[in-house]
């Protein structure tokens, strides 16, 4: 894309634009800018790319993985919608940096269907451009990518949510065990939950200690694994904000293994409304994951019928669901955990 | 299918190896069942099988649920064979009685595809002979119908390893938690289970007792309530086999809400190798989900090639992987558990 904005002598942004339809380019650029990238070899032929956009009755979704519970949850709900509306599912797996960067090489979904959508995919800015190849619309789920429509939840209410109601239960100490794929990817997700973090504990007077955030890998065992080490701390955390429910589980989990549980040794609450999360009493931050694929779905139906999205971003608001994994801080480990404040401060 | 065969004069079979293009009908009955069954509407025509059948570099896989760890492992291992394939996967979520008979009567697959994979999808018979009419081989993974290609675990020898391990350490009163789903549909899984687990008992001198074999509806809390009605009987057993990990980890999580542990009050034996079971400490049979995708998707891979299945039924052997969730019968439940046998009878 950047060969193509230098032989033009246009901007990236305008090569992107012109590829995709966008009004603010002019039809004589418009026509050099497509003549240009179809002699570099990746353009989508305006007829190819007419055909793909109303006519296979197909849609691509792109997902990290397929079998971790949030992707197998969006990907179902939307499948569901999209069947419903008599269009076919293409799924495609993009797991890891590898196969990330070999599936925006070789844009496979490429005229093969009339929309795609991203779900919750870490995507490099280079890899960004190429989606333009497509030919086709993006919507993006669960996130958010350039000016794509999108639908999300808002990250950022979701950390001031779970650690506001630990505050106002009197916890003080408070740990994070935030997370990140094998490749060491930070998702924006991960990001906003860290700032909300921050800014819940700020707003409480409660200043940074690097200490209580720990990063585990995303897998079965970061949960416990984050809980070993907030509790190997001279002075632990009395209630621990993780980053999924899936972590929040494993936490659960790792403190029975201590011969501890939760809320008496640790309160630990979660992200997302796992179908664990009600069995194993876990308090939570639901973030819709259902409604989320379904705001989508409905972005890629009016996009297949040609008819414009009428509310192109979407954040939903996240709802917290008290259980038995939080509690009241215990005075007795107030007094030995926070030797310096009490649980008055407590909003 | 009845009707053609009606006025074909020939069986119901012959019309499905005709419209299959399998050996053993005659060219000129072949060729009368066509034309009936074209007549009746809905025959695939010669040309469109033979185009679907090559042609469109897409395989169809159909899952009751994608959000459910075991169809969306499989479903994520078979996606990603097909694509080093470059062969794309259309998904289709067929949940419930009403989805799945939607599914068969419209067939949405049909003429899209080169192939068709059935994941553990139950099956009426009238739903059967409706596979014929998509024109395209069908393969099934982690079951087994008629006689198309599949690939599965050996669920009788799934419960034979596990109730084995349990007779092995002491136990004698063993219960089994079976599960349906929401319709009450029986799996051929939980069939073969039931019967193995009623063998290993058998074979230890164990006759059957009703009581200790608890239903429930598959979901989140099927583990945690028969673990409940197990330990309410008058002579509650002193280990379980639950039918997957999932019920299993509910188990032992029901166990604790009722201030309990495996394995000390109950063993738990479960199956699957969910990405949970080690980390939870749960004792589990393996049935190799990965390696079944992959036996699943190389099939595909042949068919799609026009070549022949090299082995049309590959039925893996299960793994028992011990951990912490399972243990020796402790001497003194043993008394009161079981007054009238003592642990010796174990193998």
């Amino acid at each position: 894309m950047a060969d193509v904005a230098a032989r033009a002598g246009v901007s990236i942004a305008t090569v992107s634009r012109a590829l995709r339809d966008v009004p603010g380019v002019s039809e004589p650029t418009r026509a050099r800018i497509r003549e240009l990238a179809a002699e570099l070899s990746y353009v989508v032929s305006p007829q190819a790319s007419s055909l793909s956009r109303r006519e296979t009755g197909r849609v691509a979704v792109v997902v990290p993985r397929i079998d971790v519970w949030f992707y197998s949850a969006m990907l179902a709900g939307i499948e569901e919608v999209l069947r419903g509306a008599e269009l076919d599912v293409l799924v495609y797996q993009v797991d890891g940096e590898a196969q990330r960067s070999r599936f925006f090489h070789e844009l496979p979904a490429r005229r093969k269907v009339d929309a795609v959508v991203l779900i919750a995919l870490p995507v490099l800015a280079e890899e960004e451009q190429r989606l333009d190849l497509l030919g086709v619309q993006v919507i993006v789920a669960g996130g958010q990518l350039r000016d794509y429509p999108h639908v999300r939840v808002d990250d950022h209410a979701v950390a001031l949510l779970a650690v506001r109601h630990l505050l106002d239960l009197g916890h003080r100490r408070i740990g994070m065990i935030r997370t990140h794929d094998t490749e060491g990817t930070r998702w924006s997700s991960d990001v906003e939950r860290s700032r909300g973090y921050h800014e819940a504990l700020a707003s409480a007077g409660i200043g940074p200690d690097p200490e209580l955030v720990v990063t585990r890998p995303f897998g079965v065992n970061a949960g416990a694994e984050g809980v070993d080490e907030l509790l190997s701390l001279p002075e632990p955390p009395t209630a621990v904000f993780a980053y999924s429910d899936e972590i929040a589980i494993g936490a659960l989990h790792g403190l029975l293994a201590r011969g501890l549980r939760a809320p008496d040794d640790l309160s630990v609450v979660g992200v997302d409304g796992h179908p664990l999360a009600a069995p194993f009493g876990l308090t939570t931050v639901e973030q819709g994951v259902g409604q989320q694929a379904r705001h989508a779905a409905a972005m890629v139906t009016h996009v297949v019928r040609g008819e414009p999205i009428e509310e192109p971003t979407v954040v939903l608001r996240p709802t917290l669901v008290v259980r038995s994994s939080t509690g009241p801080l215990r005075t007795r480990r107030a007094a030995s955990a926070s030797p310096a404040g009490g649980p008055s401060g407590s909003r």
